[in-house]
């Protein structure tokens, strides 16, 4: 680790804060560890937890509007923040709560369900790269191109040999967007198996959240076991400093809310984006506009 | 008018509310005639306005999450709001405080810049049709396909045949678009020329707006009258019961952004999306999941 080039994100985790809190440490992964109860970093009541959500708005949005402008001019960098985690572990809730806190303007956002034959055809990160963020720009993936090494390994979309040579490939285009200026910002949300039930439950309970159910979300939480197993290694083999995995407590909706905004305004900080000097002479500009 | 079909605008239109106030009537267009500092259906102060705005958020983000929910399922619906207007009348400002209320999940936000080589070839339309919404999504257009019957016929872009037989297009474009479910809305920004001149100062009296500003806006500012002439033709003769223009006055800010926001909120109430129905037998899956 000592001699690799110095990412932001080393940078940032070295620096402490919540991201350096939980930031998973390299080496063999085991999910069973993981509290999803926890609330890592936050001391403080649900009520609590949702203020201090509030509170980060401005903040956020201000750090925010300098990476845009920055973009707009010479700038080349941009953050992409990648959500991954089992049905209704809240993934669309992050976006709504924690990135609806921001202005739509600089994001963008993609949410990837399963590729077309089109896109298959094209290798699986093709689609990926196709919604990488501009300069300037906030990306999220809702999903992502980890869906190829989970729900393809558990599934057997592809055959183990296909697979198993995917994560050296996501090594490799993970490095390509670090040294290309995007900051990467991986986020696992950790929920139990038993909060799921109840989630879903929640969903069957309440005609007005039937549509966000279907009947496969059953058949894909049979398998939890499978995909523990696929995440732990997608988390082992694809935990780079300039990649890095965060497991997000997720049982408490507004802590994780809290946490992964979290982390996304101190990568914003640690990025330090500045307001771009004029390009044109302000003096001369204040003439011509004061004789028009 | 009489005989037309009756579309989700026209139904809006007739029954009152804001949209109904600030829509374009059919006919000759005076923009001169058009106050920028109206206040047309509030009653109250900058800060009243404010808050009035903030209200709209809980309302407007749970019909927005019917429609986008209707997209999910069957529902081919979604809405297209068009902002256009002169340099710093707040097309940035709208999606920022209006749109920034919703879910930016449900919002597709297309901003158009001066059209590349590659673009122009392909006809003006063609890019706007790549940046329509999904259905179920609000999509919103910072500038348009209506550029390109104002710069570039205030700027001699094309020869004067060539932007006058894009009204037509234009018309026949967003006939189909209303055809085919996506619901249009039309808002011209309305600032006086004054407003824009203390905009401009301000962008250049302060440093970290300094990116906001370019000497290209002062040559554009100059051709004020021309751009003028150039609206006066768009409203006219591209202003249909299915594609409406509103003008909105903008020289208020805080007003600016109510009134877009009321009526794209008006707009969401007139199309009256609903939840879906579950297309699976909950009685089956509520058994199905306590079996995990």
């Amino acid at each position: 680790m000592a001699k690799e080039k110095k990412s932001q994100n080393a940078e940032k985790a070295e620096a402490g804060g919540l991201a350096a809190q939980l930031r998973v440490p390299s080496g063999p992964v085991d999910l069973s560890k993981y509290d999803t109860r926890a609330t890592t970093g936050f001391d403080g009541s649900k009520k609590d937890g949702k203020l201090a959500l509030e509170a980060l708005g401005a903040e956020i949005s201000d750090w925010q509007e300098k990476l845009f402008a920055e973009g707009r001019k010479d700038g080349q960098r941009s953050i992409l923040l990648v959500l991954q985690g089992m049905d209704t572990s809240g993934k669309g809730g992050v976006i709504r709560h924690g990135a609806g806190l921001m202005d739509p303007q600089g994001l963008k956002i993609t949410s990837f369900k399963a590729p077309t034959p089109a896109e298959k055809r094209r290798g699986f990160l093709w689609r990926i790269k196709q919604a990488l963020p501009d300069p300037g720009l906030i990306g999220i993936f809702d999903r992502s191109h980890y869906e190829d090494v989970l729900i393809a390994r558990v599934r057997n979309l592809v055959t183990p040999n296909v697979w198993n040579r995917r994560y050296e490939q996501i090594n490799d285009f993970e490095a390509e967007l670090d040294a290309n200026g995007v900051t990467l910002l991986k986020c696992y949300l950790h929920i139990s198996a038993d909060e799921q039930r109840e989630r879903l439950q929640a969903r069957l309970d309440d005609p007005t959240k039937h549509w966000k159910y279907n009947p496969g979300d059953v058949d894909e939480r049979k398998l939890w076991p499978d995909y523990m197993e696929a995440y732990h290694a997608a988390l082992e083999r694809c935990n780079s400093a300039e990649a890095p995995w965060y497991v997000i407590p997720s049982d408490r909706k507004w802590y994780r809310n809290w946490a992964v905004t979290t982390i996304l305004l101190e990568t914003l900080k640690s990025l330090d984006p500045q307001w771009p000097q004029a390009d044109y002479d302000v003096a001369v500009e204040k003439k011509r506009l004061a004789a028009t």
